[in-house]
């Protein structure tokens, strides 16, 4: 093993643009237009949107004419976080958001409700979100003051843990609610199917995919209820997102998207099988790691470990020194290192904290061999000290 | 003159991606990882993210700190307009939005402000905002429901026209309002400097300048008075947009933004050649064509113009069919020819319409005669229709 290159282990901050979305963005950057114009070049572009539309609903199972085009997952979840909703043309309030404690900051920071409209559903220390908890929020919601929304993520992007979606989606749906399902981490990592999780709105990222930065969707189970705008200008997107399209983006977006229902099951059992290779490598070296949800039902990519003596921040640092990039959680803001919002929901020690490894398609066993040859140096030098 | 391939003259809608930015963006796509990462790849990227803050805040003579990148120039206003601003961390409220008849429609919409806080400021005949009315509404303005904010386009998009932006940022200023600026059409073809404008805010965007599409920026002249955030997460851009950073578009943003800056004059002037060879021409071919602005301050590349007894709709059909790419207004949403909202403005007979030709910096005189060759076509089967 001769391995110069540094070793990228932060598929969940951000995947590598894939060889298929690297064509499809380079393809349309190089077609001049607007695909708002109406003369042939615009046309062309609108094609290429359209088409692109299809095959993001295609890895989520929906009708193309129910995705929604934004610039990214954030946006998405502004878009539809939001108390004003329109039932057709008329108004109809949405009175409070319920989110998980371990939702994404762009889910928990509430988009457009007024900070006294969030309330935070607590987790089991396993990680799940409490569904009994989640009962007893709804039982108490005062539906005078409107409808109650519900954000639950499906794979949460620190631990990979999958979250219990089509049971929350039961209990939000019997008590009236709108549910949105944040499915970022889960796209490409597991099935995704709007229907069968009985999901209203699902939200999705291209660059987590393995597409470009800079595109995302909101996708809807139907046209009848819909968020009021996020962004109002042009009327693209059918009215719900103005702004010239990004056709490179979208096309990028939508060949990571073909690309991550092709292969599924092949591809996933081969990154579980690294995934597996190194926790067993890690239990090896140190008989003290403590791996978050190793007993649970996980996304096959990830792993997000505690080594105790060691803090998550130390940690992060000493493996960037030896090539590896992997995460100290979620890269949300400028650099910063926050203590973990997810092991505090878990009531694990945040301030110890964890560090998270993330695989992808690209992924080889020689970045296991890799990151495990580091981690017994990083775990002797936290003994020696 | 044997030219088989399309001609191109709809800059206004959208540049062609410049050879400088097409460079940058491939560099920063296949450069891994994410800005807010804390590992050795994340601080590439985010260097290169405030590389870009530097070069596209030096097109407009602002801070690098007083940009604030976006999805693109429609978010950005929708980012500014908002009756929600805080000074610091206490909150400011704007009473009223106060835009020119001929915004591009991300302004008159009208952002986060509600229908009842908009009016529109009437134009002359000759397309200049009417700084006479801009007077009297302030004057009318009831500062106890909020300061006046006043939005007025530096260069319109579908005339060309130079608008009166330092002599309103002085009657603004005057009154006590926020002014903003929006200068997407303006940046690359007349020098914009944000102190020199007197302006609080501008707008730009990438696409419009030869960079990609999927950036944009809101420029400030300060940091103390800033609107509440459009998008809410994980805390990017100081706060005031969340969302993971598009290292490639903002890349080739800034290599847009340094190429506008540079060879300015030249460039320019020999647009401006090309556009009055096509005006002249145009007389050449039909005494009776109405190019609209051509006794006013223009920018060098626009040039919008009415034929009688030729629909707009039909003119641009008949275009296309000669191979040329060419705009009836502006391309705002799924190719629908509306009435210019500006030529209605202007008191001119908006059934008729009117088309806009735009260059570029790729423009020849090969892309002039192939309009002039076909211009003289389309006029004369108007002639025997």
């Amino acid at each position: 093993m001769t391995k110069t290159e540094r070793t990228y282990l932060d598929w969940n901050a951000t995947a590598p643009l894939s060889a298929a979305a690297r064509v499809a963005v380079l393809a349309a950057l190089d077609t001049v237009g607007n695909p708002s114009s109406v003369h042939g070049e615009g046309r062309a572009l609108r094609m290429l949107v359209e088409a692109a539309r299809r095959d993001v609903a295609a890895l989520v199972h929906a009708a193309p004419a129910h995705v929604i085009f934004t610039s990214g997952a954030t946006e998405a979840a502004n878009l539809v976080l939001t108390p004003d909703y329109r039932m057709g043309r008329t108004p109809l309030a949405i009175g409070h958001l319920y989110h998980s404690e371990i939702e994404h900051p762009a889910i928990r920071e509430g988009g457009r409700f007024s900070r006294d409209k969030l309330t935070s559903i607590p987790v089991t220390p396993a990680g799940l979100v409490d569904l009994a908890a989640l009962e007893t929020l709804l039982v108490g919601h005062d539906k005078a003051k409107g409808l109650p929304m519900v954000a639950v993520m499906l794979v949460n992007n620190e631990t990979g843990i999958v979250q219990p979606v089509k049971s929350a989606a039961e209990i939000v749906h019997r008590h009236g609610g709108l549910f949105v399902v944040d499915a970022v981490q889960a796209a490409g990592r597991i099935p995704v199917d709007i229907e069968a999780l009985d999901a209203d709105f699902l939200i999705l990222s291209s660059h987590k995919l393995g597409g470009p930065k800079g595109a995302g969707a909101l996708v809807s189970r139907g046209e009848v209820l819909m968020p009021v705008p996020l962004i109002r200008g042009g009327g693209q997107e059918k009215g719900h997102r103005s702004g010239t399209e990004n056709p490179a983006a979208l096309a990028g977006f939508a060949a990571a998207a073909r690309a991550a229902a092709a292969d599924f099951a092949d591809r996933n059992a081969r990154i579980g099988g690294l995934r597996d290779t190194l926790e067993a490598g890690m239990r090896m070296a140190t008989n003290d790691v403590i791996i978050h949800g190793a007993d649970i039902e996980r996304v096959a990519n990830t792993s997000f470990f505690s080594l105790p003596g060691l803090k998550s921040e130390t940690g992060q640092i000493a493996f960037d020194l030896e090539g590896i990039a992997l995460s100290a959680g979620s890269a949300c803001s400028s650099g910063k290192v926050g203590q973990s919002h997810v092991l505090t929901a878990m009531g694990f020690d945040a301030a110890l904290g964890a560090l998270r490894v993330s695989l992808g398609s690209g992924s080889t066993q020689a970045d296991v061999d890799c990151f495990l040859a580091a981690f017994s140096r990083v775990v002797s030098r936290r003994r020696a000290a």
